[in-house]
């Protein structure tokens, strides 16, 4: 997704280096190694840089970064602006971390269990990634590390500060790059993806003019709520405008039509979906509405057309395109 | 909710006093009296506790109470359990809070923007809400307050340090008492009463033992995913076990039959769930499943049944209670 990086490091505990070769294969993820994780968050860490130096990769030997983000896989919704900040940063500080204002006052405890005192909250910050080294820094400091850093620290910035005196430059990140740690943070993580899916819908009508004239309709009674592309194109032709479209990340289509075999057009588009790679990674929405104003037309061959439609659905929901037939007739 | 409060002040700023009396109308809550809050935190919470003890108050004079708990309207997951704990330990240690463990590290940035230190995460903790004090400590300390805690403190577990020397007792709180802050905690939050809500259905049908078996295979088909109670009653007549089911917090209904009009059997259950009160806070979720075994059943009048379902649906919706109808027909 981010052409300036060159390698992608993923650590992985060792029972799940398979998941994680599948996931890498069926979205066909470039760029990525996988390197077998340690007992505790710096031991993994650690793995992943030695990757870069020692011999025992030596047949995949990458060539050393200058510099390195580190992230967490707890954290989905990192932008390519955080990822440039913090790396511009550690350029010129050596290090660098992501941070968000804290969300509730921290206090030490006694003892006891008891408060032994409370933190003046606008004067500290909770620590996020992404986070970024110079690569001979932060390799440095974890060959410095003692066991006990190994065992129970947790922050990079840390070990950058107490073994190569470097103090991390701090970058302000979005609030998206929470980490996911509860069962209510799944539900926060699914209803952001689901936002993001549904900014944007393509209204896509066959040229002729009383079928654009609805496209153009249903544009105007969406657009206040939602992006609304509408465009009036011949299918069975590869149109420049439809593939920007599919790649500007829109999920949602709106295909309608007033021919006798709605499905034929349909599949057209589905096959333009498939070969975007569009449906691979989230489920592509597609209503295809058709519009039946023949004189003649009775109930039940209604009934055959949407019985056709909703099969059509079924095979389709297989390759991650949900499609739903709206059959409208009228005299 | 909880008997052992006596009364319950809510601080809410001037500008929402009045939706706050409607909601506490609407909901027909019970020893809630609402006071104007200030321009800080603790300004506003000063002023709840006002209440106890000024003669402005006089009118409505309270008790002055033994213990008083502090809560946050953001944390609105609150079970009873921790509310008791608190009030425990603020009777036997004078203040008492909530804490959970710290999700992310904390560190203070020093002037230039960069990394002063790190925190040790494990010896600190996120203070939560409900906190619980002695009511005459927690009010003396107020008194204390001078005008750069009132308007930049957050934190009253740190005013009964301060002003009275008394170390709170940290009590550790459920993840549900995290802080709504953000727009994706507004999902999580839906999602968890969603949750909560769909933790048990009822399954109700007539005597009749066909349909009551049909009640029995539903029930099977559905207990290992869900609390399922299956009950069969005649609906016309007031049922114990019916209202112990409503006390007991459940919102989803399947109602079974194979009468002629379904709805009036509809009807009444939605009559005792409105007595019951229940649709009040959430949506009640009913599903009414009509089955039709008559040799000479036509397509039209299951057309017909159909649109009186969804007419009468409806009409249910304004009283938050959403119908959904299901017509079987087998011969």
């Amino acid at each position: 997704r981010i052409s300036w990086i060159s390698n992608i490091i993923v650590v992985v505990s060792p029972e799940n280096i398979e998941t994680m070769k599948s996931i890498i294969e069926k979205y066909g993820h470039k760029r990525v190694m996988i390197v077998k994780g340690g007992i505790t968050r710096h031991r993994s860490i650690f793995n992943g840089l030695k990757v870069f130096v020692e011999n025992e990769f030596s047949n995949h030997l990458l060539q050393k970064p200058e510099v390195v983000i580190i992230h967490d896989a707890v954290r989905p919704f990192v932008e390519e602006d955080i990822l440039s900040k913090v790396v511009m940063a550690a350029k010129e500080y050596g290090a660098a971390g992501a941070i968000r204002p804290l969300v509730s006052t921290v206090i030490a405890s006694a003892a006891d269990g008891c408060l032994d005192h409370s933190l003046e909250r606008a004067r500290y910050r909770a620590s996020e990634m992404p986070q970024a080294f110079l690569f001979d820094i932060i390799y440095e400091a974890y060959q410095q590390c003692t066991d006990y850093d190994l065992d129970y620290g947790t922050e990079c910035l840390h070990l950058a500060l107490k073994h190569c005196k470097t103090n991390a430059k701090l970058v302000e990140g979005t609030a998206d790059l929470w980490k996911v740690t509860y069962k209510r943070d799944l539900y926060a993580a699914e209803s952001i993806i689901k936002d993001n899916l549904s900014q944007q819908v393509c209204v896509i009508t066959d040229v002729k003019e009383a079928v654009a004239q609805i496209g153009f309709l249903l544009h105007e009674s969406l657009k206040s709520q939602v992006k609304v592309e509408a465009i009036s194109i011949s299918l069975s032709r590869n149109d420049s405008h439809l593939q920007n479209i599919f790649s500007g990340q829109c999920y949602n289509f709106v295909c309608i039509n007033d021919k006798k075999y709605a499905i034929q057009e349909t599949q057209q588009l589905v096959d333009m979906l498939e070969k975007s790679n569009l449906p691979l990674l989230y489920p592509v929405v597609l209503i295809s509405m058709h519009l039946d104003i023949s004189e003649d037309i009775s109930f039940s061959i209604g009934m055959e057309e949407l019985t056709r439609i909703k099969k059509f659905a079924g095979e389709m929901k297989k390759k991650n395109i949900l499609v739903y037939g709206l059959l409208i007739q009228y005299k």
